[in-house]
């Protein structure tokens, strides 16, 4: 069996590429950590042919890209959606990479997302193919997808009709790294879900999102006083933001979320989610993104039905 | 008129020194930028020497130094005294430093305040003894101190009962310089207290202090778009963080506040204090500081009231 396409999740900081049919059958795949800061330097082009040459594509395999790759920053532009925007026809403004960048390959870039409100203005990349994927699936609600930037989506009717992003992994990076606080951190953390000292704060935190910001030095203190472990420390300053993002994000909201990945960071996620009383449906990331990129293919390249 | 100690504030990034008599009278000054981050590598005493060369002080002039010197990280560690803390009577708390440190010269150093309860944690240096400066002067209630990591204290008859330490000052700088918010930041900002993207943010935040962590990203989102100039970016970063931390220590409150400085940030907080319909009494840092130390010093070196 041949295959039909390449489908490509380019984000920040990884690489993830499916050798697909387009009846859905995954032949080969491959990841890697040559996200878009990566290539910025490295090459997009050069980059993708390594991969594609490593998976025997022909010279001629079409190739479907979301993610940070079509941002300004990245390989090449792909303006962004707006909202209300219909998730299964977002393919519909992917854009094709002119001959100069893309050579004889037909190559195109699925758009972002703009919220383009004064009050709440936002954006993603990549994101928005997830949520095309969970849409496909049936899901509808509110959607929780964890990461540096993690993102809330509302999914009503097959659109997403808004979307908020928060800065918490990358200020959990900053001030357990750069920060005072710093002080108070072990060389290399791990937290489990199930740690005391993690969920402790995250139950501070969801009861009272707004008190973090002054719970935030007395981590400093508490080690200068000898009441906390540096593990205990790190821990706590996790549990402090996400409980904090969550609390906010839950608050009034008595609808099941749907939380796209569940290992790692997003099984802290998860446990914030729980303790808030909140009811989850649990979403496989890679799998939401492939089907909608499988979706987007079929609809680009005019095949059937996938 | 002969010189009887030098008093001296000596800060994480900024040493400050007054020649003094034992009535009060300044005979001479100096300010430098040789916190103990400098001078853990250039030297503590090498500092001190300078200035006291500078402003012609005897051999065996006694010195009385208050801030982070007295860290553990600093020059010689003073243990900081518990709350309750009169404030009037830290002098009989302050060390000596030993012969190998000091010479023929006496030096002495204030101690640190520490809040040893497990739930909210907390230490000062240098604050104290602003803050024995204001009780001095009839201060009472709730005492705010703008900086880096800005102070709230409460102040009971005579006594520190509790404080609170923010990170916002440090968080600015982190969100502003290192995180993906930089891209939307101006090259060089300055921050005026009646600039309307900092008083619209300092409002919201007021209005709702546990928004603001959804609002950061919102910053980037709306640079992206097109919404905001790198210099309201700035501003309005400001005005969240400092709203926030605000709107959560005056709620409830109805008492005056005591803000303790009233330039550079000491004014975007006296904007978010008015804002939010709390009366303000001014206190000027320095003042507090130095009628403190002159209290202390007659304390320790027994002389006549001063």
């Amino acid at each position: 069996m041949s295959a039909d396409f390449a489908a490509i999740d380019w984000g920040t900081s990884s690489f993830r590429l499916w050798l697909m049919t387009c009846k859905g059958q995954v032949l080969d795949e491959r990841r890697g950590p040559e996200g878009m800061q990566h290539c910025i330097e490295a090459g997009f082009a050069e980059v993708l042919d390594r991969y594609l040459t490593q998976v025997g594509a022909a010279p001629d395999l079409p190739v479907l890209i979301c993610g940070m790759a079509g941002a300004r920053q990245g390989w090449f532009e792909a303006p962004y959606a707006d909202l209300p925007a219909e998730v299964a026809k977002l393919a519909s403004q992917a854009v094709r990479l002119p001959l100069n960048l893309a050579g004889a390959r037909d190559i195109r870039m699925m758009p972002g997302l703009a919220q383009r409100d004064p009050a709440c203005p936002d954006v993603m990349r990549g994101e928005e193919t997830q949520l095309a994927g969970l849409a496909k699936a049936g899901h509808e609600g509110l959607v929780c997808m964890p990461g540096t930037h993690c993102k809330w989506a509302r999914l009503e009717g097959g659109a997403v009709t808004g979307f908020q992003s928060f800065l918490t992994g990358e200020l959990f990076s900053l001030l357990s790294g750069h920060s005072i606080l710093r002080h108070a951190m072990p060389e290399k953390g791990r937290i489990l879900p199930d740690d005391p000292a993690f969920t402790t704060a995250l139950d501070e935190a969801l009861a009272d999102p707004a008190a973090f910001m002054g719970q935030l030095f007395p981590i400093r203190a508490g080690q200068l006083l000898g009441f906390r472990s540096p593990e205990e420390s790190f821990a706590r300053l996790s549990g402090l933001l996400i409980g904090a993002e969550v609390g906010r994000q839950v608050a009034g909201n008595c609808a099941p979320v749907i939380l796209v990945g569940q290992e790692g960071l997003g099984a802290l996620y998860a446990e914030a989610l729980r303790r808030s009383g909140t009811e989850l449906v649990l979403a496989n990331a890679e799998e939401a993104t492939r089907d909608a990129l499988l979706a987007a293919a079929a609809e680009i390249w005019g095949w059937q039905d996938a």
